[in-house]
């Protein structure tokens, strides 16, 4: 049997002395987007190999990416140093290079994360699931054509879609959606971490004007353990996302996830150039 | 004339080589918190080595800080890196260190930032300032005693703010102040800064017992150029703050500062470890 698409494009080769962190890969073509790979894979891989690492205590608390370049396709070195370790925490610090035209090394993404130890404490959520219809009542969103990733997401779309006319008719910044790996595949922090990223543009959408786009750094807060990500399965899970300012070439946004059942799985955040 | 507390306590020294990036300096007593200085006052020192880094281009964009150990009152070590440098977007690696016990350098904190040169666009704010009483009406705010960090600030709480009993009674993690350097200074990069971070914990607030808290990861969005900076001029911003997930440990804070305009000057999220 094949592995997911996911898992193939999560391969990650350690390079040297595994406790160096310094592990090699490939951007997968079947995630590819308009210029490089799609911004949530890169972002999974990174905590991929913090995964992977042999120094690694605890898990995913929070990760932030900056993407410094477009990835090309063709090696990446990933490098994943714990710059301090705590009792209960620990703190990374990651760096992915590509060769440049003149064969150097050149960054294409840095990135923080940190990992703990959880322990069972008070829970609260304070940002409740929307009322929504489930995601067997709700139709597959219209969706751009012609880049490879969009195949591997079911997206199903209840307010914030893509345009139906880029018309600058746009009223709001806010979607809202349904979405899944395709094939459905059991949710972990890679996954969690690639769905952060999986929202349209918002300018797109608040503007109903499709302007060039590209995010520069994003970050993902995990509200889970293993629990919680058992419990959810291979399921839908329903995000939102909504910008708060647009100004002057970057807007942010905002964004949750949550498990069907109302968990409040991810809560991220990103800010993104725009032109015009 | 003696300088601002403020400007005081983001004093650095450059070590060697101004292009290499290196500065030291030392944490402000003016600033200090129960155990180490302000969270806030580290996370705009960060942001002052940037800003006078040489080779720095543009204006911050997006900042993360780690907190990775609580700082003492000795000198640090803060070396700024541009990791890579575009056309009109710079991403920045960052690291505070200071020596421990045995004289070895120890990191305190990492972070990444990204600044760039913006350029002016359709501009759009879609989480408008919620209306409140200004400042002048609102009382200065019940605080903690004992920790010089909060005399530097004026604070002017409208709601959320530090429960009058522990008691266990908390309904809410949202907290609304007027906030203001004290005394007066005009707004900048670095004050935005150690604004996001000046919220009480949201557990403290949501469940009005004071269980030990600590800042984990701090992100900072700017929205801002300098002319939004001079039309704030030294006034009271409104600052806005909740939580959307506690979960085992470690909850999230997302967070709003607006000038009393109403534009919204940053945007920020932090997770905090709580026990208990």
């Amino acid at each position: 049997m094949m592995d997911h698409p996911f898992d193939q494009a999560m391969t990650l080769g350690v390079v040297g002395d595994p406790a160096e962190g310094r592990f090699e890969g490939l951007p997968s073509e079947y995630y590819w987007n308009m210029v490089g790979p799609y911004g949530g894979i890169t972002a999974a891989t990174v905590v991929k190999a913090l995964m992977q690492h042999p120094q690694r205590l605890g898990e995913p608390i929070a990760l932030t990416v900056n993407y410094a370049a477009a990835l090309s396709l063709k090696p990446f070195t990933l490098t994943a140093r714990p710059a301090r370790t705590n009792r209960s925490t620990q703190h990374w610090t990651m760096e992915m290079t590509q060769h440049d035209d003149q064969g150097q090394p050149s960054v294409v993404l840095t990135a923080t994360a940190v990992t703990a130890a959880r322990r069972s404490t008070w829970r609260q959520i304070d940002h409740p699931m929307p009322t929504v219809p489930p995601p067997e009542q709700v139709e597959v969103a219209r969706r751009a054509k012609g880049v490879a990733w969009l195949d591997r997401y079911e997206m199903r779309g209840i307010d914030g879609g893509l345009p139906a006319v880029w018309d600058g008719s746009g009223e709001h910044s806010r979607s809202l959606l349904w979405m899944r790996d395709t094939p459905a595949r059991a949710l972990d922090f890679l996954s969690l971490t690639s769905f952060a990223d999986l929202f349209i543009p918002r300018v797109w959408v608040r503007r109903a004007n499709r302007v060039p786009v590209g995010t520069v750094s994003m970050t993902v807060y995990f509200h889970v353990g293993p629990a919680e990500l058992s419990a959810a399965g291979s399921d839908y899970v329903l995000g939102q996302a909504q910008a708060q300012a647009f100004h002057d070439g970057f807007f942010d946004q905002q964004g949750q996830i949550w498990s069907r059942a109302g968990h409040l799985l991810v809560t991220t955040h990103q800010i993104v150039y725009y032109k015009e």
